[in-house]
């Protein structure tokens, strides 16, 4: 008998809404260039976007019984995130599924194996983040750990912890520092848009970026034409 | 001397047309998960889809002699299927032999190795399923079989056979098995328009898949929030 | 000490102009199958092109303090080619760097590592092309070559090179070649708009190819249907 | 209900026999460059080497039923090839097999997915090819074709085909053909001693391989030093 | 300020020993198929094999840094574990530090980037598990965590889990479930010899796997010979 | 026409001979970080070891003629370097060749496509560095540059630049910094024994790499247990 529970803590929501406004680049910056999942897992479609807490299950390879679970369990707002073993010869997650999904309120979906029907994704609109599309179909055969921390795109997720993903990627916030990661974030957009300000009245990158002293320093002379 | 004959049975018109109707993954699954090629193989682009006879050619890697031949042999309606040894770094089919495969009324390629001039190939519309995209030069050196079976992304593609392929890649189905693929794939929509249907109605994922008796009997027991 | 020069000679402008209106497999093709650069190094979306001489630069893998200086020093028209380990995850390239890069005319961007802030770039029309998209952060420490021959893609580019890339992806053509190249291209291109108004009007491909001497000169014998 | 058989045509054992005294690398060449399996299918030792009849089953990925299953119903002299989608995550076989297979005689096993217990593999002397080496376990779950046509390492393998493994990797030969590209390999064999020896004797390799009218006919002049 | 502390708890010395006498994939087996790490991570020879508590610690991809502070912090019978990004190009450990760590008495390393300096590690017989071999070398300019969970090979390793490689790979036993996965091994390995002797002695795999029932029941018909 | 020249200054025997007495690893460090050829190009056995000016050629993938050419015109102790696209499933080199070279005194092969007869090869203790092993034959259609300046596993190498190449991988050096080169090698390798004899004699890693002011400079605090 193995027993899992779905109590877990969600952050609050005005946190997980702030960073929901900020590019997964920006906030994997933001906190310390932590959370970056690998490039392999990518949206279905580059306008897909997504923000909410993560709903953790693991999966065996080529098995979608628990991620099935996840979803019946799953409340509105989580975005399921789904460790099946960085396997892309599998479309575990389809046009069924992803009605349950949006019938039910779940944001999204983050996965390192495969999806399938990805034009009817697009057409839903639900934000699905996948290693690979494959058609190949699945079993239901194996239980798993639900709502425990996983391994996927080569980072640790808990669930609670918060998942950003856009045209770019995705990264995970730990729970506790979702706060503290969004008013970094906000921050770091403000210096941004100075130094594209700056940038487009004209200023040079060897002044924005101050590379003159840090070149020096590091002993690179430029002889400029 | 290497003798070809393009001499095969092609399949009866109308299930090729039915099959046309239902999506690869769909065709995969109702004929008991079979015939997926592997994931690597994808339309250059999302909105392409075809489903034809496969007209079967051998090519070496980084030599389209044989697919030229093949262009030249093969009937409208057919879709041409070519194995090049899953090579990525060349570009074998382009605007050239793609106006001639329009200009014949052939209704699409699927291959293991490259392509490009990808712009055209949209722009024609042409659906064209491939390993990579890659401008890479071929040469025309190698003679091989052409209307012999075939392996492409890990499945064994006979010509005759009949080749789906749609956004989230390509399926084949034996010829003698598309009538009973045609009907099982229906049904299979079907079933799923149902659960759809009943997704939107509320019912839940335990329910619709029958997820209770299932985990229970393979001894996962959730505790509930 | 490390000393380097951004004095390079630069081809013409006219030759580069007129390559700019040949697709980098024609060139590739018509230059004798060379300078094509792998097939991982894709544009961030297939609507982007690209045409201008190469201003080269070798960044240490998750580095970008030598491309921060190559924006600084490269002039406008330029095409700003970074050499940096084959790294798929690192972010190296982002909004900034973009808005930096437009503000001073630079033509676009080649990199075999990745970039971030993609629908940024597709915004602001900023042609990039990489081998991946990645959200990880880079670091500003290393030192190194800039406008010396650096190896991309598996390609040799110097500086001065013309760099031709779109959807397919990306050719470097020596600049003392590019006036040469660019005559070969159009008369390729005109060769192929020949082959593909004869496809239009009803040519086989076994004409238009002369595919039936060099079929039986290989000792290939067909029993058509 | 599914119904396999274990019926086919093994190909008499002379030519079996004789084709074990020639490299694959040799075999592959003398029978056309036809048959070799793709270079990711390796010995587990590379003094490993092997050579019989295929007894050819398809598993799914991640699951060794029928792989248990062919071993129950393969004969003394037979290779059993495994086609288990391409898949590196999973250690389908190992030392409970392995002598399981040495008990009844089978001369060894090639595989496209991953095995387990390799220093007992190592001392037990069983000839074993395959994609990985895996700790991962495998499920017994799905049952499949058995003595069927199979593709692995991207080649087609019926039951009965002759495997040749040594060091370098795995070739096919069609049973058919057996007793011709023993001949064949006996041949190319002697040509190539003959070219060994007159290497040895300081016949120079253009002379050899008679290079020089071929770069002529090509278009290379050499400036030798 | 980034405060680390090398404090936890590391399991009994007893069960860690009983464990190195199970091979990784019997461990992997015994404790319900969990903790291998993928395949990708291999012993620098077949020959090395190690079994102890896991000192973990987080390198940037391409730095030392925290690996040269690891060894100086690790105790005699530790197990390092570098997660390092995944990254194939660098050699973060080579001669000097398998000296430090041999005269320390440190059991091993386990890292999922690469080493240098191999023939130096299989003379001083120190065991090393490496997802490449590489002599690219590493910056040393950045801290990060140490001694707390990190993820390697897919896997999450948490600071005084134990750690068990050998030729076929890497397994991760939790240093909670240490002994009760040495009692399940023991029940695994006489298990096993139970059925390799069975094997010699002439019992077939289908008495022995109990394969008729089961391929009854799932709809497989066998025509024997 | 092409044409080619054998003319290129080779380094002097001194400072290749002394070259060769220094790792892989070791030459890359002594001359900051450069010139490592990729962890893909690999011995074939692990006790292959060379060091000699480069020979380069350039083939076409799965083409040797150009790699047949350059053993019939390279010099005694030079090291054949083929650049031929990075293509595993080719065996472009085997026992013949292999003869040919050792006949002639060529030190040994390195190149970024596949070798075969791996057995012979280590019988004969011809050195051989490759990206593969594949036993798939090779066309000889395709003439190319030799003794010019080629691109392999990353780097560029141009005729006479020293190759050294052990069990670790390959490092280019080029031919003018060959003597500053071996001086900056032997100045490391004391340094490195320096620091090996410290460690046997109980120097801490801390002392030894200076860790404390570093790791404190960075902001790393340490809670040692």
């Amino acid at each position: 008998m193995i027993r899992v529970s779905t109590k877990f803590s969600r952050p609050a929501p005005a946190p997980v809404e702030r960073l929901g406004a900020y590019s997964s680049a920006t906030i994997h910056e933001a906190q310390g260039r932590l959370g970056a999942l690998d490039s392999a897992v990518k949206p279905v479609d580059h306008r897909m976007s997504v923000c909410g807490p993560a709903f953790t299950v693991q999966c065996a390879p080529r098995d979608n019984l628990m991620l099935q679970t996840a979803i019946a369990y799953a409340r509105p707002g989580d975005v399921i995130v789904v460790s099946a073993g960085d396997y892309p010869e599998a479309g575990s997650f389809g046009d069924v599924l992803a009605n349950a999904c949006q019938a039910k309120g779940i944001a999204g979906l983050v996965t390192d194996t495969g999806v399938r029907d990805t034009e009817d994704l697009r057409a839903l609109g639900l934000p699905v983040f996948s290693r690979s599309v494959s058609i190949k179909g699945t079993v239901k055969e194996t239980v798993g750990p639900m709502c425990e921390p996983v391994t996927v795109g080569g980072q640790l997720v808990r669930p609670g912890d918060v998942i950003r993903g856009d045209a770019d990627g995705v990264v995970v916030v730990r729970r506790e520092d979702a706060a503290e990661a969004a008013v970094a974030s906000q921050e770091r957009v403000e210096a941004e848009e100075g130094y594209i300000s700056a940038c487009r009245a004209g200023k040079t990158v060897i002044d924005m970026c101050n590379l003159a002293p840090l070149l020096a320093a590091k002993g690179l002379a430029i002889d400029e034409e």
